[in-house]
């Protein structure tokens, strides 16, 4: 446990920097310490604006969503730099930003570095599935393309992740294919799969396929980095079309809107449980310390949630658990 | 135009053969010319039991699910093989199966061969979009690993079907990546996205991602067989799981109960709208004639779908459009 705040990217983001103060507030009155990263002046009006107080780091410049991952290399004032910094710097015990996500990860692996054995830090999405859980997608898009013993290691994140946060004692990981059988797939998951079956401290219950992703098949999928973030963009935008499609079913004549206007809280309910939203931010697993990034949409609800997930994970001393099992394993290890 | 009828494998597949009989029969009522492939005396008593009458073709043999796909080399008087012969000897417009996926492409890369100047045939799948239409997914299982030639010729088939089938001047074709700029992706996407930037005759917008096959953005989704199968697997197994949690929220209290009944019609049009079985199988584009996968769990009604779905491409003569368009365009050619 510490008490260290989190640092919030407070420019990052379309709806930034009213989102992240409010949100931060939800998050401060409910126990989370929070530092905002960005322009003093409009924090601080913004602040003003809600009637609260919450520290404030300045940062002079923001990495906007279309310029380069490459640009935190020169910028050192961007707010997502700063934020990162001051984990580094132990005044932080995370950094979170809803802006260019090539940029978190890029200020994560320049000022936090790799974990000592990790080949390749990958970022872990929770999905939510059919057996009221989440799924735990690893991969979802650090590394577009993967070796075999990326993969291994992405397992074993994804079960230090399953273990620490889901509480499993033993969280099952299945592999992303295109078939059942070991020989299915294409040239990286044939290899992966060999991999997979001969690493010790997991649970791998051989490939999945894409429908395994919401119906929980397994605790934790493995992919690469191409491939995980075209799942993780498909099941968030299909759960918003057929959402927007049920919506105008619902509308579509009077008995329906009837039943629409009866059955709305509890579809709000399911579409709440679905909203990428509930879970805020998703962690960067396999850098020294803790780093997460959010969707550039985030409103305030989001950024609430987002802290939250953090917390968690600080608390539960995740980039520890994980150092910990990447050691054990001898996988990766030159 | 052909009289010609369709030859369906009614054997392979989960409910073979009553499901291919009820749906052949259903198809041929509407006058779609249907010819039976499978063990004659379990069809001729599947017929007699519904009170119908459709010509059979004998077929000893059945690859089943959990055989091997090449065993269509040395199984002659597999329904598949034979269904497939039938459209080699001219007596068959197309051959249709619900079995075995790898040994329906293989008997049709065996049998009927590759058009003149294709690399790899590959499977188009139609995914109903937010648009009310569908999008034109290719390759959505074929070829595990591809060159970035083969993505150029998924969208020039993917482009020739679109405008035969969906009636469109000019689709447009997207190519699936993990960002909108042309250098985010991974080798594939990277080289694939310079080759379709200079490939003529299609209408190319770039990258898409993961979220826009059900958006609807491009009429035409180009991705190696990997990414597409498990986009595929990923699309059809969310809806399932989305309706099911649906299901339950609208049984959650007696409020939703009574929403849910008077929603029913309207949710149930929905549904059948995102069901696959409302196209029942789709082609393998590239092989010289016209062959269709089906999912194993089809049903009477996905292989009526399906006979509909086969019959239209035959009279649109697809198989020749794609040989013109392959032809014209200089991709590819040695």
């Amino acid at each position: 446990m510490t008490d260290l705040p989190i640092a919030l990217d407070a420019m990052g983001g379309d709806h930034m920097p009213e989102a992240a103060v409010a949100g931060a507030l939800e998050a401060a009155a409910k126990g989370c310490a929070v530092v905002l990263v960005g322009d003093e002046t409009r924090l601080r009006a913004a602040l003003a604006k809600h009637g609260g107080e919450l520290p404030v780091v300045h940062a002079g410049d923001v990495i906007g969503m279309q310029e380069h991952a490459t640009d935190v290399r020169r910028r050192p004032d961007a707010s997502v730099v700063v934020a990162t910094r001051l984990v580094k710097e132990g005044q932080a015990a995370a950094c979170v930003s809803m802006g260019h996500s090539g940029a978190t990860m890029a200020a994560a692996l320049l000022l936090l570095g790799r974990l000592k054995g990790v080949e390749r830090p990958a970022i872990l999405a929770n999905i939510p599935n059919a057996k009221g859980g989440h799924t735990a997608l690893i991969d979802a898009g650090a590394n577009a393309d993967c070796r075999p013993v990326f993969l291994a290691q992405f397992a074993l994140m994804g079960d230090a992740y399953a273990r620490a946060i889901y509480g499993l004692a033993e969280p099952s990981v299945g592999l992303v294919s295109i078939g059942e059988e070991p020989e299915k797939g294409n040239e990286l998951t044939r290899e992966a799969h060999d991999l997979l079956a001969a690493t010790p401290g997991i649970h791998f219950r051989g490939n999945v396929e894409g429908r395994d992703l919401l119906a929980g098949t397994t605790d934790v999928v493995v992919t690469d980095g191409f491939t995980g973030n075209v799942m993780l963009k498909l099941a968030e935008g299909e759960a918003r079309v057929l959402f927007a499609m049920m919506r105008d079913a619902l509308r579509s004549d009077l008995r329906s809107r009837l039943g629409g206007l009866l059955a709305k809280p509890a579809l709000k309910r399911l579409a709440a449980r679905l909203d990428p939203a509930e879970v805020g931010a998703e962690p960067l697993l396999g850098v020294a310390g803790h780093a997460f990034i959010g969707h550039g949409s985030s409103d305030a609800r989001a950024v609430a949630s987002a802290m939250r997930s953090a917390r968690r994970l600080v608390d539960a001393e995740l980039a520890e658990r994980i150092a910990e099992t990447i050691r054990a394993s001898a996988v990766g290890a030159a």
